[in-house]
């Protein structure tokens, strides 16, 4: 198993504990050198938060880093980024994001490469599946989550 | 005092309040149909948040709210938003926003336009000597927080 593939698991490890507790299912983690610094999920239903999608919720999870930091990390999430998440990577100067899947939304991801920022898709089943059961289960809540992508 | 004018004042209060816990001082609030319906300021130091800048805290004490809300919000906020702030803007469809000054930071003020959100910069010299009287005590901390701008 490659990397990439090891730490992607982690970031649907995520998605599932936040499915598990009736929440949107979409996981990240950010990994430097190795090691994930940072995990988190979508908090929308779990913590009323309208802020902490799982990127987010990584970032936070991973403390103040400083920039040395930030720009040798990898963004793993198991959807395409919102904008505030894109927003988010391109301040921090993260550098690469492998995402689980585009097909439930593509957000940022004509953006990302505009500022930099190097995407690798992976096309995975699981995780649009995990969307499409919450968002035919949920609709009000994805389509509150999802405004503007 | 029109309007703009008025709840900018509470932006600058949100980020007085945030200089005098000994944090960086950068407030916002968000208006809705005359009221304020959320308002924060950075958290870095409070709360060692990474991802909890003014706008960021604005939109989370705001709560969930529905795409009716956010696309008649107006933000307000003491200084221009880095990419994570201006691209939560973009997400949530908020159509415009009233900015204390530029001269600190000059973030996504290029970037939100071509998104189609309007921007107002008001020039303010209280704002702009709060941020640098921070930077001149903390420089560290601010050069953690504004990574990437």
């Amino acid at each position: 198993m490659t990397d990439d593939a090891k730490f992607f698991e982690e970031a649907v490890a995520e998605a599932r504990k936040g499915r598990d507790e009736g929440g949107i299912p979409i996981g990240s983690v950010i990994v430097v050198d190795g090691k994930v610094i940072g995990r988190g999920h979508n908090q929308r239903v779990q913590r009323n938060s309208a802020v902490l999608h799982a990127e987010i919720d990584a970032l936070e999870n991973a403390g103040r880093q400083p920039h040395a930091v930030y720009e040798r990390a990898t963004l793993y999430t198991t959807l395409t980024p919102c904008y505030m998440c894109a927003g988010a990577v391109v301040r921090a100067r993260i550098p690469r994001i492998v995402i689980g899947e585009n097909s439930t939304l593509n957000g940022a991801e004509e953006w990302l490469p505009t500022m930099g920022v190097e995407l690798v898709i992976l096309g995975s089943e699981e995780c649009h599946e995990m969307m499409a059961e919450f968002i035919a289960r949920e609709p009000e809540i994805w389509d509150e989550d999802y405004i503007g992508a």
